[in-house]
């Protein structure tokens, strides 16, 4: 691969370990001698005066470098839309599905990066269009999922799935989650979704306490599908949630069309790393 | 049993099938010279000009019969906390678990009742109490479930559940069910939880899409056991539901201490249908 | 597509309806000048003289037609390892996954067949290799699933899982179903395994009855993935499945080695039907 | 409680852990003046002359002291239907739920069973009959589970079930569990059953691997209630097994008879451990 040449920093900002993290980076970039920018929360929480904005910045970068958790990812992926910029990935704290480089390996990993020994690994992202009375109000990408969910007030809500224009199913439940394969991982596996691998290029449809028992996980292709998932619920209190961070109020009859994006991201590995290791270290497998 | 001498009607409001039974029920109840009282929302569906206030009405009966789904049967339930009134649950759409008499068979029932040829069955209730900053600030009794959950945009909530002031786990979830062996059919069967014969004394304690995948549905006695469910969640869309229909907002560190009521429910069965043959039927256990 | 000019004809055998059946079918084909095969199993079933024996027969004819439900498919679809003849499958009861056309629409159907009018889906296979002490001694193809499971007498198998000679877990449990995207819908439903779109090139892996909680079912590409299981169990009492229908006896230390087939079966897909109402058919989902 | 006097020995054979253990004991039984004994294999394992056959043991003394898992207990529970001695269960490995006592906690704790500061716990146990044409040939009392499965190479058995000789399903299955309060922690949770708490009086219902994907456990009352089940299936390979170690062959037309036990099990407690404790740390609830 290409040695970066011009880094961009984002860190999970108001945390004493991306301020030391961040400084630390600093300093290894500039012995290098190799540009690098921080965006605004960034550069607050490390008190560094120099920051450009996050939309501008995954312009300005060959590299970007993520310190937080899965979220923090979810963030910058959201901002790489469009473009190949790989992400490194840094977990702050626990081991992550991202973000398999802890803190303490992260100049170790640098050198091989800055040297042009990397590997990426494609993830495929979801696109979800709102149309409300036939016009499109929203579109947004993501790279885990995209979740239809009641209220905590609403009892049930009503959603009717349809695949390339076919009827699939009439779901009446808690919601219904639509996840990547990287997202399989997160809400689909608490709502007792199946474990998908992030190589695969599928859509995992999970409903989320379905009243209908035999209503299941259903994996189906995601080139060529398109999902669409229509709002039948008369209550007014059901949200469109997207990478559990960005909410959108649905109302009756509300269509949320649903397909591959044509952005993917490129997700810089570790080298001793690999994904059933780090499946069985958070499922806890190796336990007995 | 004892033959009922004045009967209370609660329907389900603005439906045409509560109008006319109720009108066929009258004129029954009048040749029979029985007492009947209405409702506000049973008299005004019915354009009957006499009626009671609900709660007032339940203290002058000595039967209620309730029209209508599950749901009406759950409303008529908590008005009739304190008191032995025996509950006839008529369905007038499909079959409940609550509502096992249909509608055709309503005055063929209702003969054997009056004529004091019924069985009842008592369903145990549960009393929920929600303490802030050390006070009670609502009390409230279910026949169904308690239930602890999120708003569509929060991501996940905390609670720690102690039985008997013993620690017994923190769930990081949607949510929690505390529910009555008569509400395991209900939303705790679409959360995964088990069936529990509602002659049983029990409390069925389960998560709604927990994140630790160990986290099961858990059975215990509910005579001389004390739940709290301690809030630990920082977000501030957490709200109490009480048999699907009364909501309460939940604010970080408030408590919810939970146990058995001293109310029993007290439900006419009908003389040919069963526990098993309802359920039988309700789970289609009968389909190939 | 090109329209076929012989024909195999493998029926369930003894079933009075595989009997009519095909007796119409060989009127039908005869009025049209079409030859025809088929086996010994079918033909004394149908009282006919003239047979061929079954590995033969596959390797005579450019069209074969199934009469019976999913498990006679499994076993025409073994026999065609290597092979693109197509398979009409057609059900002599009810609807299965495999069997889509009734057999009141045979004649309709086979009319569009014989013209060149039809669609095939190519549906993907699993080989599984066994090896003990470093030796293979059985190869197996299959359509659906392959498990390995323990006896009615033995407790728990222990079964380690390695992908591309990477350790992912052990499993403690009644056994494991690796099942294709086609097979999904079978054992592997029951063991609450997700629904996976048959035209997908992916391996299935589902624990049965797993005594970690926290196993589940993992979805992996099929393509360039080589899974090794390890038998760890002493117990005397472990069987290799093969579609549900050829069973091996396994011993201690022996490895199962799965990876996908370079074959692929042809299934003709009936013009008015589709995946997705299949499914909805079947789990019944239209249901309320 | 009364202060035992006479001690029954019997440890998991075979196991150097048991033979230093179980000559401890013995030391400090004597340095007590308390008469002590051992079964057969307990005997052997210690290199010790004088035994007792189990089945005569268990009427010669008035404490029992398990050493192995929760496997030896079950064992040892067994021996002693219809009669009242308590047991002391300790483990000689990891924690079980029947074996709270740690192998460094036994000195500690026996002293206060012996100066007769205890609590025992009564266990329910569920007794199975076994019918063929009419007569019982078998009888088998179990604390854990009965559990009717398939062999390795039948495809699916059909089993029907009668509560107090009402009809209340079908099942085709791998199998079904019927299970103690104590059982429902062991196969029963595998195959996705309930936690019910062990003082209930409770038989749970949890089909293995069910086809009819709406078949969920079931909890019902154990007193007064029978449950009977059916073996519908025409397969030759199918068993009864009763708390997974003991186990008997059945035939088609089978009926196994199950209802409570008239003896219960009575187990002493740890003073410092409770349920939920060692349900938290079996189930690893404490993790993050």
């Amino acid at each position: 691969m290409n040695p970066p040449t011009s880094i961009g920093i984002i860190g999970k900002p108001h945390q004493e370990l991306t301020r030391t993290t961040v400084l630390d980076l600093m300093r290894f970039l500039e012995a290098r001698g190799i540009e690098y920018h921080l965006d605004r929360d960034t550069a607050e929480t490390c008190e560094v005066d120099q920051w450009i904005a996050k939309n501008q910045l995954v312009k300005q970068v060959d590299l970007l470098i993520s310190l937080g958790g899965d979220g923090t990812v979810l963030g910058v992926a959201r901002l790489l839309v469009g473009q190949s910029t790989p992400i490194l990935a840094v977990n702050l704290g626990r081991l992550g599905f991202l973000t398999e480089v802890k803190v303490d390996q992260i100049f170790e990993v640098l050198e091989e990066v800055l040297a042009g020994h990397y590997r990426v690994d494609h993830r495929m992202m979801l696109c979800a269009h709102v149309h409300r009375r036939g016009e499109c109000f929203g579109s947004h990408t993501v790279l885990n999922d995209i979740v239809i969910n009641k209220g905590a007030l609403a009892r049930i809500i009503e959603l009717e799935l349809m695949v390339n224009e076919q009827f699939v199913t009439q779901y009446r439940s808690d919601g219904l989650i639509v996840s990547t394969p990287t997202g399989s991982t997160a809400y689909n596996l608490a709502a007792n979704g199946p474990i998908i691998h992030p190589s695969l290029t599928n859509m995992i449809i999970t409903p989320i306490c379905p009243h209908m028992l035999t209503n299941r996980s259903i994996v189906i292709p995601a080139d060529g599908v398109h999902l669409s998932i229509n709002v039948k619920s008369h209550s007014s209190d059901v949200m469109l949630t997207l990478d559990g961070q960005v909410g959108v109020g649905l109302q009756t009859d509300d269509i949320i069309h649903i397909s591959k994006s044509d952005s993917v991201i490129n997700m810089i590995t570790h080298p001793n790393k690999n994904y059933y290791a780090i499946l069985k270290e958070k499922m806890k497998w190796a336990e007995i």
